[in-house]
């Protein structure tokens, strides 16, 4: 019988889940609503209970082995508690691994959400092959995640690839991460709002930005400019000090390319060093929203290996 | 017979030859001014000649059994060739490897001179035994090396580690990597003098400007707080996107460690996630001006290995 995993992609508006073949084919997929209240019980029983619906549904023809989860925290490689997750407050602290694990009886494992991003891009779609890649999630925050020698890098403690907070400016705008200036302040989704309400527009999404950008407002396209700014400064520094193959952005906001993408490649031309900066590639994600529960199904398949 | 691996740390002021055993030991030392002139030609006859020297002087008791040189520039991993070296630009293009082994019949192996400094330093420094290691050279420039996972991380092209050409101030002093407010613009010897005679000190060198703040200058003070919270900034954003263990800070300036460290870790403890930014420990090379060619002697013997 065919193994699968079954893989969720929690974000803070919508839960994904699907479950996944050892040769990254999507069997069956799945979206809930996020529970918007408080406390972590709904959030953990609607996982639970829609975990058993994907199970029920391949369950006749398939093994499942393992579940795995992104999750847009940074995940404690110590006991697996999750931190950082100003999109999902209620889940601080909690050691949803060992939840799921008791409520569903199979090893879960878990990742961060952009790193599994860039892991699921790796295995299956935009840098397929390619062995040093920076990943980067451009939503209601900036996500990062990085790929070294083939292999992803998570840091002493799980918690690299955190590009978002990288400093662009630093007297800029406070970010929900108690620093100032930090990227995500200018290239996120809740960033281009900001800006454009600062400039005067009428807007109440990043889309309403994007349209307006779009049909020829100029202050709309200036904040996407701003934004391309801002992202090819942090690119830059990540080719100096990386000098990576590929960057690989993904995320609704990335649906903008092409009213950002001339600034990011300007920034980094201007100012990364000639050799690594002509290396890296800039392109855009291929997997859409399935990358995060694809990199998820392939951490689980590779650490049970 | 013991081998010994010939090892140099060429810097635009001096050059530093050394042997090194396989343990780590010094056996003979020899420092030369870095001919100023023009051309690449006097520089490598320089390099060659003191080889000879070196050799001479250990040949009779141990086997030579390569050179070794730490170099300020990135070196191609294509094909050995030198770039981005503004303190030695007559190298630029130049095979120093290839004319190395023919002029000394041995084979050469070179590393960049921050990423020798950091390797140096794991193996008989400040950060042995630990994994995962971000170092940085504060002297004329600002260099960096980073150790991950225990090994060197040097890029696609060998050009890593370029952490003094991270920007800190989207609109700041230009660099001469051809960016703007690059944190060696901030965190150098030649920034620090710049710094002060733009705040009307009368200072020929960065130890003037030590002398002063030591002395209760303020000014002087400010200049080293500066240094700190732009440095601190760029240490913020790798904790957050490397989550690395320790921090080795060395070169000349690093002298001055009393007047910037508090600057870097306030940086690092407000900008950075919490998690990490307790674990990155911020310490002071120990092997001084014997980490390059301890690092580039290091790179030989595991190559050659």
């Amino acid at each position: 019988m065919d193994k699968v995993v079954l893989a969720l992609d929690l974000g803070g508006t919508n839960a994904r889940f699907a479950a996944v073949l050892p040769d990254g084919s999507i069997l069956t997929r799945m979206r809930v609503r996020t529970p918007k209240a408080g406390d972590s019980d709904q959030i953990l029983k609607m996982i639970v209970e829609s975990f058993q619906t994907i199970r029920r549904e391949v369950g006749k023809s398939y093994e499942a082995v393992a579940i795995a989860a992104a999750v847009p925290a940074t995940i404690s490689a110590a006991d697996g508690v999750l931190a950082e997750l100003p999109n999902l407050p209620a889940l601080e602290g909690v050691d949803i691994g060992g939840y799921l694990c008791e409520g569903l009886g199979l090893k879960t494992y878990l990742e961060n959400d952009a790193t599994a991003a860039t892991i699921g891009e790796h295995w299956m779609g935009a840098s397929k092959g390619i062995d040093n890649v920076i990943g980067v999630t451009l939503g209601t925050g900036v996500g990062g995640g990085l790929i070294v020698n083939g292999l992803p890098l998570r840091g002493k403690d799980g918690t690299a690839g955190e590009i978002g907070h990288v400093c662009v400016e630093p007297e800029g705008h406070p970010c929900g991460c108690g620093s100032r200036g930090c990227v995500e302040q200018y290239a996120s989704g809740t960033a281009i709002i900001r800006m454009a309400k600062e400039a005067g527009l009428k807007v109440a999404s990043s889309w309403d930005v994007y349209q307006l950008a779009v049909n020829g407002d100029k202050k709309a396209s200036e904040i996407f400019a701003t934004m391309g700014k801002y992202l090819g400064i942090v690119f830059a520094g990540l080719v100096n000090v990386l000098n990576p193959e590929m960057f690989v952005i993904g995320g609704g906001v990335s649906g903008g390319w092409g009213l950002f993408i001339d600034g990011v490649e300007n920034e980094v031309s201007e100012r990364a060093f000639r050799d690594p900066a002509s290396r890296a590639k800039i392109v855009r994600a291929a997997l859409g929203e399935d990358a995060g529960i694809l990199g998820a199904a392939r951490v689980a398949f590779d650490l049970m290996a």
